[in-house]
Parts: structure tokens; sequence; C-alpha cells
């Protein structure tokens, strides 16, 4: 049924944030990938998309979810510079991996937002486990959907023994410990 | 594995809001049960649980999840009546089914409420298809991560055929259609 | 120039909670009062004005400013009743006045509701120092340009000598305390 | 009573922004200062200090109140040059005029926020029409305090006279106009 989904474009990315060494969607396979696509000067992505991605980043087990921002700058370039990134980061306590998309080639819109004809920012993107694009939103999805969203994403991978360990093997995410879980009515 | 988790407690109702017959939690099974239980003159339940609760109503296939108020109130008996609470679903337009617990024998905590032994309102109920309580919480829930709990538990009964049409058969979920999805990256 | 200004139609109140005794807007004389109608199930009423006049109530000198509801039932007359609104006021910790407006002949807008010509609630009223309506309002008025109206309503009553002691007296402000004050550069 | 309150030190601007021409507190005698000293990377200047201080400038009468940012970077100054913060204000739609504070010596605390002494961003300033500095103030102040504390100030310069045109006169304010006013039970 999902057979004919293209796989996601590889990301073009000159430089990472938060995380050691580069990330790349084929080195991230076998978890599922938040990708949130923004500027630091974009309003609603400041406001509104990362902290959701912070918040999909501490709600879920690393292990099968990764969250990622991608720097997709593609106007107010002398404003929006690694530098800057990197102060914008620090100051709103953003933690999770950030790449900063490979300029175009005529200053306008970068390498990696052009492969995916987003249309601006904030622009979600959900990829599966096996590395195919599985949703792509610009504008905001609400907290309740996305949740569902990744969680499906999650259970496929489970289904396909694709999930570290296995199946719903012996690591509990951090998702379902949240909240106090109960098995029958006496707990609370 | 889950082979000991109890069947939850059935629920005692005096009267239904918004559905035109009761609603048992056996007749509920083969559907997740996502269940809030609240009064009208709680503040937490009127500003976050119940706007919640009418999200997962509008944003999940109610083939496969009912999402349920249950009006437990365990003080201020002469204020919220029955009467007053059909007037308070309408003034904030609440739509989905609202059982009234039906009253202790003390006139303190209601029948349903003290079977869970909840300490409070609002307390999230999450039941699985086959009628198993997997989530009592008393407070909040984050949507993202409520949202992760009910896909959880919707592809749980997709994998034991349990759903309408089973597996995830020919009905879309709303939660899918809520935002455009992509099969590759030329779609936005 | 506010000659013409005409006194605001005294309240008939059939019972008051937060407050030892009757008040009346000849009483309040001297004070500038700031008088929220509204329904104890209206959701804008209780999302927005109501928290908006505790804040009113807490933010002000009392002696120069009173904070008073006015439970205006115009409809679903059987769920909001006195011990209803009691047991909401206590809920939703509210402390100023609250009088209940009297019942009107028809059991349709009750007897002040009708005598201001309210269109509905919330309706914001403002009353001056020297009992004149100098603002009626339905629907939201901003935080910012309310406590800009309400403080020029105690500066005319100070420069009538109206208020308690005359003048901007011994008594210090509350709103002025409710930020550390500053005399020259050096404080903070 | 306020004979010995000292003038606010005047500020040092390298550039403006939203202003045809340079801005001193000397020009600006006669008018209500509310000045917010914020970073463009800050985020409660960007959640909070900064829409309400638009609010300001789009809630009180221009000839009576100036609304100003002062943008006193003391930190990550490769991050936040000049053209940085255009963008900025684009980006978020800020019309107020906005200087830049003069860089200190060390490249540590710019010049005027060294001369208040201030103790971090967001710190607001309320200037009187004498030129003499009421408040500053740290962190947020509430909407509605804030909104009386400037009308105190507009207040006090008619009382003086100060005002263009002189006392309550001709110009109605915008803060009047803001929400439909009534001289008498009738209007709505």
């Amino acid at each position: 049924m999902e057979r004919d989904r293209g796989l996601a474009p590889e990301w073009e990315i000159e430089r990472w944030f938060n995380s050691a060494e580069p990330l790349t969607l084929a080195g991230l396979r076998g978890r599922v990938v938040v990708g949130v696509a923004f500027q630091m000067l974009c309003p609603g992505c400041v406001q509104t998309a990362l902290p959701q991605l912070r918040q999909v980043h501490d709600g879920f087990d690393r292990k099968r979810v990764a969250a990622i921002g991608l720097h997709t700058v593609f106007e107010h370039h002398a404003a929006m510079t690694p530098v800057a990134l990197e102060a914008f980061l620090h100051e709103y306590r953003l933690g999770f991996p950030v790449g900063v998309d490979r300029a175009g080639p005529d200053g306008g819109m970068p390498v990696t937002m052009a492969r995916y004809q987003m249309q601006g920012t904030p622009t979600l993107l959900l990829i599966d486990a096996l590395g195919r694009l599985r949703l792509q939103h610009f504008g905001h999805v609400p907290d309740l959907l996305l949740g569902a969203q990744i969680m499906r994403l999650v259970d496929e991978a489970d289904g396909l023994g694709l999930s570290p360990g296995g199946a719903v093997g012996a690591d509990k995410e951090q998702a379902e410990d949240a909240a106090t879980c109960a098995a029958d009515g006496s707990c609370g």
C-alpha cells in the first residue's frame, strides 16, 4: 500500500549545532525523523513551531524519534548568519540538533528547501523509519495530531522490527512514562 | 505481556447528554475510549481538560476513538445539577457524550469516581479496545503526549484486527487527513 | 464639558456575595466603580472579563477604585442560581463583591441589565467618583486601555478633592507600588 | 512634592530605526516617554515586552505618549547587529522608533544601559513630560498597571498645561476612543 512512497530527499547541511557529528537521513534510518524547517527571525517559528519541536525532543524516546531543526534562510541572509543562529539557540534554550541548510547558487532559497519545494517557514517534515517522507506541512500542526502521527510511525517501525531491541521491547518510551500509567482500576 | 491488565470498571451513569442512547464500556469494546472525569465548576477542567477532549472528539476517527466526559460531582451538589450541566455544555459548545456519574450513598463521591479511586478532577482515563484501563491520570497531560498515547492504542487495536473494517483498512483516519500528506518531495 | 453626563442608573440587587453589607452606587460615591455584568456560564466572562476584574480588585487602591461584579442572568435561569453562583465564586477564587441582579418581571432580562440597555455579557461599566456613567462596553477591553481609563477617572477624582485624604495624599496607590519605582537613574 | 526627582539621563544612540530623525529626551519634553530596553534575541523581550510596547504605541495619543525601543546589546554582539535588528523589526512588524544604544568602551554593556545601571533586558522606563525618570523596572509590568501609570503621567502633564493644546483640549485621546464611550445609561 505504501510501496510507492518515495524516499525523502537527502539534506544538504553546511554546519551542525547541538550535534557532535553530521547527521544524514541515511544515518537516521530506523528512527522516525521530525524535522522543522525554520528561520530564526520568523515569528511563527519562534512562537510555535520550535517550542513544539522541543516538546517532541523532550517527550519521545530519542532512540525511536529524532527531532531536528533545519535553518532554511531564504531572506535577510546578513541577519541570520550561523553566529546569530548559535546565539539564538542558546538564548531560547533549544537543545535539539540544528543543521544550516546550504546556501543556494543565487543567494535565494537554500538547497534543501528548494529540493523539498517548501513554500515557506515553518515547514514540518515527518519521515518514517524507512526514510520515506510521510508528511510535509507548511504552517502549524496541532500538538494532539502531531503526537498521533509520530506515534503512528513509531508503531509502524516497531511492527517492522526496526526499533532498537525490536518491537515494543525492553525500552520503555518516555511518552508512556510521561503520565502515571495504570494497569487496573486501583492505580492512580 | 499485557494479559494481566484488568478490565476498566464499568461506569454507573444516571443520565446521558449528547448521546441518543446510554453508553457502556462493554458496548464501546473495539474502540479506544478517552474519558475525562470533570466538574463543570472546576477551573482546570473548563480551561484545559474539556477543550482538550473536544480536540480528541474532533481530531480522531470516531469509529476508532470515543471521547466521553463523565460529570463526577463530589462537592457543590446543589450547584452542579443536570440542568446546570446541560446549560454548561450548550454555552461551551461541547458536543461529545457526557454521562452523569451516579450519586454516592452518602452524597459525597459519586459511584464511578469512587470505583476508580480518583483523586479529583480532571482525571483522564485511557481504555483500550479490549476494555482495559491503560492510563489514569489526575491533572493535565500535554496534547502531544496524549495524541501519541491514543494513537498507540489505536494501532494496537488495528494490529488485533479490532478496528472497523480491520487493520488500516479503507477508512482514512481524520488524524491523517488533518494536515496535507505527502508521499514524495514534490507535494506540499 | 461633562456637565451633561447623566448619573449611572442605580442597581437593583437581590443579594450580595463577598460583601458584608449591600452596596449602592450612591454609597460608592467618591470612588471610581469598575463594574462587570456577567453570567457564570458565559465563556467570555469566565475566561477574560472576570480575571481582568480580579486584577483591578488586586491592583488598585480599594479606597479609590471599587471592583464589582453583577450577575445578570438572562438565560438558563435554573442553572445559574445564587447557590450555583456561590460555588462558582468559591472555585474560581473571586473575592470582589458580586451582586445578583434582580429578576425581571417576565423571567427574561433582569432589572439592572434592562435599565442599562445592555446587549449581553460581559459588559464593562466605568462610573466616575461623581456617580456618572463614563463607559459602557459590551465585550473585551484590553488591559492596557482599561488601566488607563480607570486612572484617568482616579486622577479626576483626585483633582476634585474627592479621594480619601484629598488629592494624591498620604495614601500611596497599590498601582504605583506594583513595580519598583525610581526617582533617578541609580535605582532599579 | 516631586521637585527632587532627577532628570532621566540622556540616551546615547548610534542609529535610529523607524524615525526619520534622531530623538532625544530633551526633544521629547512635553510628552510621556515609555521606553523599553531590549535585545532582539532575548525571549522575554520578544514574547512580552515588545508586543506590550507596540500596544502602547497603538493605544495612546502619540502627541502625548512616545513609545520607544532601545536596543541595548550586552552579549552576542556579532549576532545582534544593526542589520539583524532591521530584519527583526521588519519580521515582527514593530513600527515604533528604536534606537541602538552606543557600544561601550570595552565591548560589554552599552553606554545608555550602563548610565541607567540596568540589570538586564527587558527594562521598562517611564519618563514624565518634564523629563524625570519616574519608573525603572527590570522584567514584566502587567498591562493593566502599565496603562494606569502611563495615564497618571499624562494627567499630570495635562494638569501642568504641558500637553498639546493644553489640558484635555480638543484632541481626543485614542485611549478614550478605543471603546465606545457612554455618557448616560442609554448608550452602549
